[in-house]
């Protein structure tokens, strides 16, 4: 392709992406196709011969668009957000086109040092107490599974490494989690080879955290039967209802039965760049690893997870390999991130974090977070004072679980909402009971979407109430 | 940020792009910083304020640049390619802009129907056998793993992943893989907690591909001894030298002894798209998993991994989790491939194959593919010819293994031609002997760029016999 034309191409796809993003608010934000509707109307082969830019936009438009659920949309409460923003956007663009694969430093010192550099920014902006060293993974999921891993390792002596499923204790180790924890730590229990009956679920109080003395009662329970305690995950912001386990009593406990420490702050710990939400990091000092996702609410596009771990020795001991083809004159005096996670090949995804921390500033990304806590607040209190409704969990961490007082409500009360294509909700269960949860930190959501969300929802309760 | 000034910067940025990939051939390839240069010119902290996209551009251009190994460059010889092309990079800007996270069918319909429509596309470009059903990996790494966690499971009952060590036969597992394999493979069996003791390296031929007697003859005595063959790796295109596995032989040695087979054909799998290179697919049918590449050599943007099982219940079986907050009314009549491998979390990367094979055309990606191949002959040709030089494995893959006759100048000449700026290439070890190797993959490579490189080899020859 000629330098003029993909100029020119880039240019329209530009005004797409504007246009795009100006307009999102328009559209539904939960697609409302079908199975297998989309499939339908592609072709069953690539083409032959080249199609145009015209072809291919057409067809984003007219056949992809209706099947994307928005999640840029200012009324995507569902989930957790997966965060964007003008300038996110903008350096994705930059990384794609010098699709630089960052795996060593040597492949692109740039990438690895400014990830270095820009976990350090990152780490201070939250308050993470020194002695951390930083890595990107692509998502919380995968930097819980290499902390579990490095786990394994350390209560194995390195040996499950090398012997596996037949190293001595091998078979005796235990995680710990509360029971609202995030099932990528029982995906990573069983992917690691711990297997999954060896994940003690930690009852937790009424507030839904961790109970730390059931905690210790576990661990002793598990030592005196001649297990080996491994790992504990405590949570900071759990994906139900943004629970805060007590890390700093969890840490104890840890340190106590010299059992590895991760804490999963994978949502919540972008509010520890708030002062008065500093407190989300209390007993971080005592964790062996932490993880939180920038693309979450750090505005950075995913993906990117923020994986810091105490010990990178034991990390390297974890994932390192080092066949002869990788091995370049360097080695000895950098950082190979390849040696650092699961996947070998990487992008480079700090690039999009430095400009997204540049653009907007720390107190800029400070007064995002403060608005969209307040919207939170807002809801809590629209909720509280419905008569129809009841709040099961409050909004200050920028969520609000609640339920219709007509409990067996709730499923249709959620359909109608999605289905009005006018908002965006999900649902969990807590203590067995349905329940709603809307959260309102994605960065474009202002209040008016709040409203015209509220509206969407008291319909979506009458409708339901007349089934 | 005003819709406005968002439009502004877009083509700002584009206007970045065009002319960085229009120059990209005039910087040094490979970067030339020293480590700790890029960092040390970086501010310790982000700003409180807000800063302008120009000051954001100067320090790319000025800091960030100089620290990058330029991997479209078209004289970037070394590792595999991370390609991309023009129409990647514009997917790669809408897949940004929509920001959608697409783990689940109803958490973007078009992204979960075109990853399922457009890997049917380019397994039909390849000539991939029935009976498979594809997902997008990050990388053909954690594909790999991915298919060694299906093989532990499916040899021990599903048990490892509930009982992990424990489980029956749980120390008993052995993996192969040639000599020459990816280590990649070795991850995946430490991992996975098989452990790397039980990763069996199979003896290769002269042409340094697996020999299936071996394999056989160890697989019949590890089950002699009572241990339990679980998987086979082969290699379609190895690292080193692009050696192909006989696939079919060790298909049916698997079929045998009932041990599951994995293809990583993550570089040389692309050439399956051209009919005279379709034999590249021969025994593919015996495999219970095949992975590719399209990051590497179809043009799209790293990450990208084509990855595809024949056992779907296996596969769900080994990585699917549900919790209450992810499930949909849907979940039964859809694929969710958030239980399709490691992460939750996904990217909607099908758009960018989807736009690169339909902006080429299926011609156009053979046409490309051709030109690389002659290239490599026609490099292969100078080693050939010139006295300095020999010639270890041919160019009929796209890589040519080469070394200087005086074999001790090898890691002089890969620092001569690397520090020229002018091309990079990359060694490995071939029967423990220092081997440069050369691929012409990159996809804006041309012969003038061969010749530009072939001066800077002569001149680093030269350099170095005068050491």
């Amino acid at each position: 392709m000629s330098a003029d034309t993909f100029r020119e191409d880039l240019h329209r796809v530009a005004d797409w992406v504007a246009e795009y993003r100006e307009n999102v608010a328009s559209r539904p934000v939960l697609s409302r196709t079908q199975p297998g509707e989309i499939a339908r109307a592609l072709p069953d082969a690539a083409p032959d011969d080249p199609e145009s830019l015209d072809t291919i936009i057409r067809d984003l438009d007219d056949i992809l668009l209706p099947g994307i659920t928005h999640w840029t949309h200012p009324r995507f409460f569902a989930y957790f957000p997966a965060n964007n923003s003008e300038p996110s956007i903008l350096a994705e663009l930059v990384t794609a086109a010098m699709g630089a694969q960052c795996m060593s430093w040597q492949t692109s010192p740039s990438a690895t040092e400014l990830e270095h550099v820009v976990l350090g920014w990152l780490g201070d902006l939250l308050g993470l107490p020194d002695g951390f060293e930083g890595v990107i993974q692509d998502t919380a999921s995968s930097a819980t599974l290499v902390s579990i891993l490095m786990a394994r390792e350390r209560a194995t002596g390195g040996r499950f490494r090398t012997q596996g499923a037949g190293a001595e204790g091998a078979d005796k180790l235990r995680v710990y989690a509360s029971e609202e924890a995030h099932s990528s730590v029982e995906k990573a229990v069983f992917l690691s080879g711990i297997g999954s009956d060896n994940l003690r679920r930690i009852p937790v109080t009424d507030d839904l955290a961790m109970d730390p003395d059931a905690l210790d009662d576990a661990i002793r329970a598990d030592r005196d039967a001649g297990l080996v305690p491994c790992a504990v995950v405590a949570t900071v912001g759990t994906t139900s209802t943004l629970a805060v386990d007590p890390v700093e009593q969890i840490g104890h406990v840890c340190k106590e039965h010299g059992v590895f420490l991760h804490v999963d702050a994978a949502f919540a710990g972008s509010l520890a760049a708030l002062p008065e939400m500093r407190w989300l990091m209390d007993g971080v000092k005592l964790a062996d690893s932490f993880v939180m996702n920038p693309h979450k609410w750090m505005y950075v596009n995913f993906d990117c997870s923020a994986h810091w771990v105490r010990d990178v020795e034991l990390l390297l001991q974890t994932c390192a390999i080092e066949p002869e083809y990788l091995k370049t004159a360097r080695d000895d005096d950098v950082r190979n991130y390849r040696d650092w996670g699961i996947p070998l090949g990487r992008r480079f995804r700090a690039l999009k974090l430095w400009w997204v921390l540049r653009s907007f500033g720390a107190d800029g990304i400070r007064a995002r977070l403060r608005k969209a806590l307040t919207l939170a607040e807002g809801l809590e209190d629209r909720v509280r004072n419905d008569p129809d409704l009841e709040v099961v969990t409050p909004g200050r961490l920028g969520l609000v679980c609640f339920r219709p007082v007509r409990e067996a409500l709730g499923p249709a009360i959620l359909d109608h909402v999605n289905n009005s294509g006018e908002a965006d909700i999900t649902h969990t269960k807590i203590d067995g009971r349905f329940t709603l949860r809307w959260h309102t930190a994605q960065g474009l959501t202002t209040e008016e979407d709040v409203d015209t969300g509220w509206a969407a929802l008291r319909r979506a309760i009458d409708a339901a109430s007349h089934e």
